[in-house]
């Protein structure tokens, strides 16, 4: 095992330490849980993000499950790298790093699109006819993963998210929520980008047909088997980063989905993980839950991916993060402790 | 009246402009409705928001409404100007401005503490015995807010948003609250900062004496009646933001109350009014409810005021004020508008 479970026997003396900050005992709700969590994962406050986006494109799309033309894979990942799209906006106003890195995009992108060259393929193979990927792609897929964060890790930044475009993609992320949750593919599957009723009647029906087409369900076997390249990546990144203490931002219903590898693999990635959206894609409660996660922090009805959940996040989670290590506590800020004054009249509330 | 409504003709406008945004539409969820909100307050951007900390002492605290020392009021004013608090440390954190405004704090400053001095008073007057105010001192203390909004306006700030620090202000907040909505004082009381059952039953007893006490329901006599200073300068505050369309982000139960009075004097102030942060001060629903207001933009479990639930959701909102005006359209961005090609066939989702 190359990740450590984070040492929980801080936690007391985390708690201790949060009672002496110069407020009400409790008044900072979730954000108090937030502070505490960082804390066991590393104790400096966070300061600097960096969101790695991969892209891919998939097989899977010539079986119909969106109505979004593939091309647009490689189109939003030009928008995105030139500082247009929702997530380089976002990332703009937060003071995140942003990185668009090609997975395997069917598109061969020019020098000047700013777009990080890591392709394993132009496109996964659709896996109704075949595996996504064979071993070794899904190996390679993973490396760079990897290698990005280790990247990121080098340059200073000091938290980690992902996202992700691929026209697609959710169909790829049904199939793998199901294949490790065991849940069924109804419950794990969403309309995406505007399916009808008939539409998502059709996408389940393909994923039942590929669910029984892949049997194996080892956590490398179900990433091969039903992909993408930019899954891949994510789910190697994460191990990656909570080999080095790195907190993870997750994003919405496809990054989890990368999680639900990672964690299948590396148990302790989970003790790394921050959730920070609740998509309005159907199920992604059903796999936080499954990763046995908190809630996240933000629940504001988005499905765009892009990493924009933990984007959106990222303020209060670093503010959190800040708490324990910055903010004044009664003695030193000089501030009479009422709690305490009640603990030593005998009053506990 | 000063308040002018907000155009609301230009929705239908704002709304197709949104849905031109390379995405697919409805994937913001949350995110468009506010980025609509604000562009109806004002077409450009936010960039700059300022927090205006104003804080008082209560004559109720006599009462014994409270287990907190009143001395916490005017050390935690100290606290945050010397930039220890949470509110001190979320403003470094998210890049916002914070003043810590003196409006009746029972202790006298000295200049190096780096409180600006709007004293109207030392403390309100218990108001079981009689107004907590008289009729001058509630202008004045407005007026003070006012003109601290107005000074901030001039600085540039494009945004603002109000916090306080009152040793008992729940208790003023909540007899302003029943007062102007006719809710049962049970139903917007909460127990603040720690209190006991019995103690919660007490600080109602002395509620509803009070209200019976001073039986008008103007908003000025209810302002005066139940004060506080710092109440009052957040009422005015949000009158003068909203005459100059600023966008006022709105903090939580105490903020809340104050925006009763503002709303109650001007109707106009709810167009320019964006709720932050659902306390988990019992009630802040229903206040919110009845100005029938949005839902706010965070749900994180906090009570501890000094504005940390608007300065927690700046982030989330400055982002989203900038999607309109900023991120780039399916057109500019060369981006595949799939939606539109499905009209174009006839299909509509």
């Amino acid at each position: 095992m190359s990740v450590q479970p984070i040492d929980k026997r801080r936690l007391e003396e985390l708690e201790k330490a949060l009672l002496a900050k110069a407020m009400p005992p409790g008044s900072l709700g979730e954000l108090a849980r937030l502070a505490v969590r960082i804390a066991l994962i590393t104790p400096k406050g966070l300061s600097r993000l960096s969101l790695l986006l991969f892209a891919g494109d998939h097989g899977i799309h010539a079986e119909g499950i969106t109505h979004s033309p593939q091309e647009i894979t490689a189109q939003q990942c030009v928008n995105f790298a030139k500082g247009g799209g929702a997530c380089a906006l976002f990332a703009r106003c937060n003071g995140v790093d942003l990185t668009v890195v090609d997975m395997g995009v069917d598109h061969t992108f020019s020098p000047s699109d700013g777009v990080v060259d890591c392709k394993v393929g132009f496109g996964t193979e659709n896996f109704l006819v075949s595996k996504a990927m064979d071993d070794e792609q899904c190996l390679t897929a993973m490396g760079f993963g990897k290698v990005q964060v280790r990247k990121k890790k080098q340059a200073g930044f000091d938290a980690i998210a992902f996202g992700e475009m691929g026209v697609g993609n959710t169909t790829s992320a049904s199939a793998i929520a199901a294949a490790i949750t065991g849940l069924s593919v109804r419950s794990v599957t969403g309309k995406g980008s505007g399916l009808s009723d008939e539409d998502l009647e059709h996408k389940c029906t393909v994923l039942e047909r590929a669910l029984a087409r892949h049997p194996s369900r080892s956590p490398l076997d179900v990433l091969a088997s039903f992909g993408g390249f930019e899954i891949a990546a994510i789910a190697g990144g994460i191990i990656e980063a909570a080999s080095f203490s790195m907190p993870v931002l997750l994003d919405g219903f496809i990054t989890t989905a990368a999680a639900l590898i990672s964690c299948a693999l590396e148990p302790a990635c989970k003790d790394y993980i921050i959730p920070c959206h609740l998509s309005a894609f159907d199920g992604h409660d059903l796999l936080l839950n499954y990763l046995d996660l908190p809630h996240p922090v933000l629940s504001l009805g988005m499905q765009l991916g892009e990493g924009t959940g933990a984007l959106s996040a990222w303020p209060i989670i670093r503010a959190a993060s800040r708490i324990l290590p910055e903010m004044t506590s009664f003695e030193v800020g000089g501030v009479t402790d009422s709690t305490a004054l009640l603990q030593e009249k005998g009053i506990v509330l």
